[in-house]
């Protein structure tokens, strides 16, 4: 037995406002950042369990202090026990009735969670010696299905249809999980499209993309219509006809702002448009959805829980879901949505970048891909080629494919010289 | 000229557990807390801005955290520039593009934001010597559409639109502030209603609303269906048939649950169920109105901004919509709800109880009957009958109304020697 003896954090800030990587229309200037946790326990196996926050800079600290606020549910607790029983432990956290006012289930209370959930994850899955997409791709369906927590969800999915789709991807498991070690899971990549970047600097990086092997880009829209005009045409001539463009504009527009604009980037041969408009408006994403039409609408970075991603689903106002490593409350609430997407056969196209999300969210597609839908037609993981370097296992990048991972873990660990050397305020 | 100097908090929390006042179906222990904050100057008048977030105990220190963490945006500025722009000083604050992440506009960060705009008007109404609701109700329209920002809105509720509305209620203004600084805003109350209170209690508590000229109280439901139904009718032998008897469900159920259980109780002649599943869940509450009618559904408490009380409403997914003076991003905000209510035409009956929620939603109330709806008919504000004596001016109820309040800010200004003796941890 070992004892869950302390969660450490850490404010860890990347000052990435200074090149403009990351610089969309709502988002100017952002520095890197994460509200990183270790869970450390008392075993003698030397095994550490990491998670973390992406925020984009000031509130970091806030983060950080959410997550600290969960230490009295864990520390001193028997490791084994709760992680033997992670749906058990996810519903503690989530169902907390004091903490649970602060959100419910949204913002930084709920991100903190993830972050400690994601870390439980991680510990586990090095003690199972697996990356985290095998630990949960070989998991039974029973076993899947616990870890999810099915109130507020059954008007769009019961237990019993996600045993169905989870026992009808059984077959094949082996064969898919070699498929991902050998040529891995498709990536798009939106290095080329920060607002920021000059037009120069937008075609030599698409360009590059199209050489590294990606099928597709993405593009950031929203700031000025006469130029991502400019922007789609260079990156067109650049890519050719045969490589998807996407764009994203952030939660800019307004539905009659989101509906007109893209009427005028439509000539481009649109892969699909991202945040149109807040987050939280599912009806005003189904109106754009009508209104863009045939430009799917893809969201999801940004929404707040398993119920926001069901209501978008059960009102066609997404055609593209994008999951997030870090915005829900960890693996188990990812695994709801992927249940979700997979009742009503949307794919999923997870939104990763930032610092560290790459290195997660590949998990969680590939388990998407074992264990839940067993394809990826239609589905690709972002990619951004940036602050890597900091990773205990960067990804691994192959002719616009994320390689699978075979380092035990759920590849949120960052080494200790880039937390110390980018810990904020030292 | 004043500069503002510092934002001073403080963690407040009253140990309620102890005695189950405010405790429900999912709130079993709360201790009502305060995540304080005051906005000092340095001008010579002595006024300071006071505010919180409300809270039910563990996570308020986070609270408190994000309070903080807007020092940087407030200490050492212009205090004239930022009281006389409302609006601006609002947009500055949400749309601050770094902590925008932690939300958007949802949970801890964006709560904090309220605590101190409801923070900046007490200031602003205690310089003009007046409470609040008297200082909005005498705005102009275009001064209180200038408050508000419309991004998100538009499908729904115009500028224009809303100017509208504002100018239809100018005539009679004086005379409605006469009324309620005379005879008051309608309250019910949910003082007897406390799933954790005896048979004994509820019976002699709701006799006593009758006695204290209450027209309506409230019990909390969902726990177990035998006891609601025992507690619903016992309730509704003390109080007699013409007294209205709504339910609270604090988010315990499920859409089939919602519907099955009200059926159960719909003999009782429920004024309305509150709360019925996850206040995220706006396609649910739809089904359940449906399903319940003709029982109106009520929500709002935990509604995180104007974008999701805007989906509520087109999709008729409340009947009874209930703002709450510290969930939203405080006044201006909740001036959009307001407006946006008017233009659906759906009764406003705020959220109160806890601490120091019904000194400040009063205001709220009050200034629509002066200036945006121009009536109190079929809307109450919730009254809870404890820990007002912590307040500088504490709400005088009369005859089951609120008395309007003649001194000046917004209410929420507690003791010092209240804030010094339950100040957590010290």
């Amino acid at each position: 037995m070992s004892i869950i003896r302390a969660l450490e954090t850490s404010d860890i800030r990347f000052p990435t406002s200074t090149s403009l990587d990351g610089s969309d229309a709502m988002n100017l200037d952002p520095d890197y950042s994460a509200a990183y946790v270790r869970v450390l326990t008392d075993a003698d196996d030397g095994l550490e369990g990491h998670g973390f926050v992406f925020t984009i800079g000031r509130g970091n600290d806030v983060q950080v202090a959410a997550i600290e606020a969960l230490c009295s549910h864990l520390v001193g607790r028997n490791a084994e026990d709760l992680l033997a029983h992670m749906g058990a432990t996810w519903r503690e956290l989530v169902w907390d009735s004091q903490l649970r006012w602060l959100g419910p289930e949204k913002g930084v209370m709920h991100m903190a969670i993830g972050a400690v959930v994601n870390a439980l994850w991680d510990l586990k899955a090095k003690r199972a010696g697996l990356p985290l997409w095998q630990l949960l791709g070989r998991m039974s369906p029973e076993e899947i299905v616990e870890l999810v927590d099915f109130r507020y969800l059954t008007d769009a999915i019961t237990p019993d249809e996600a045993l169905d789709i989870l026992r009808a991807a059984v077959p094949g498991r082996a064969e898919r999980e070699a498929e991902l070690l050998a040529t891995g899971y498709p990536a798009y990549t939106t290095t080329p499209g920060w607002l920021g970047y000059s037009d120069e600097k937008l075609v030599r990086l698409a360009k590059e993309a199209v050489a590294d092997g990606y099928g597709m880009i993405k593009l950031k829209v929203g700031g000025s219509v006469d130029d991502d005009i400019r922007r789609m045409r260079l990156a067109r001539e650049a890519v050719g006809p045969d490589i998807r463009i996407g764009t994203d504009a952030n939660q800019r527009w307004g539905v009659d702002e989101a509906i007109e604009w893209m009427s005028r980037l439509a000539e481009f041969d649109v892969a699909w448009i991202e945040e149109p408009t807040s987050p939280d408006d599912l009806l005003a994403h189904a109106a754009i959805a009508r209104g863009v039409a045939p430009i799917p609408v893809a969201t999801g970075e940004h929404m707040s829980n398993r119920i926001m991603f069901k209501q978008f689903l059960q009102a066609d106002a997404l055609q593209v879901l994008q999951i997030d490593a870090s915005r829900v409350a960890g693996v188990n609430e990812n695994v709801a949505i992927l249940l979700l997407a997979a009742k009503f056969g949307v794919p999923v196209c997870p939104h990763a970048g930032g610092v560290g999300l790459c290195e997660a969210v590949q998990h969680l597609s590939m388990f998407d891909y074992v264990a839940v839908t067993a394809t990826h037609d239609d589905r690709v993981i972002e990619f951004v080629d940036h602050l890597h370097e900091h990773f205990v296992t960067p990804v691994d990048m192959r002719n616009g494919c994320y390689i699978a991972p075979t380092a035990p873990g759920n590849g949120m660990e960052m080494h200790a010289a880039s937390r110390a050397e980018y810990a904020f305020g030292t």
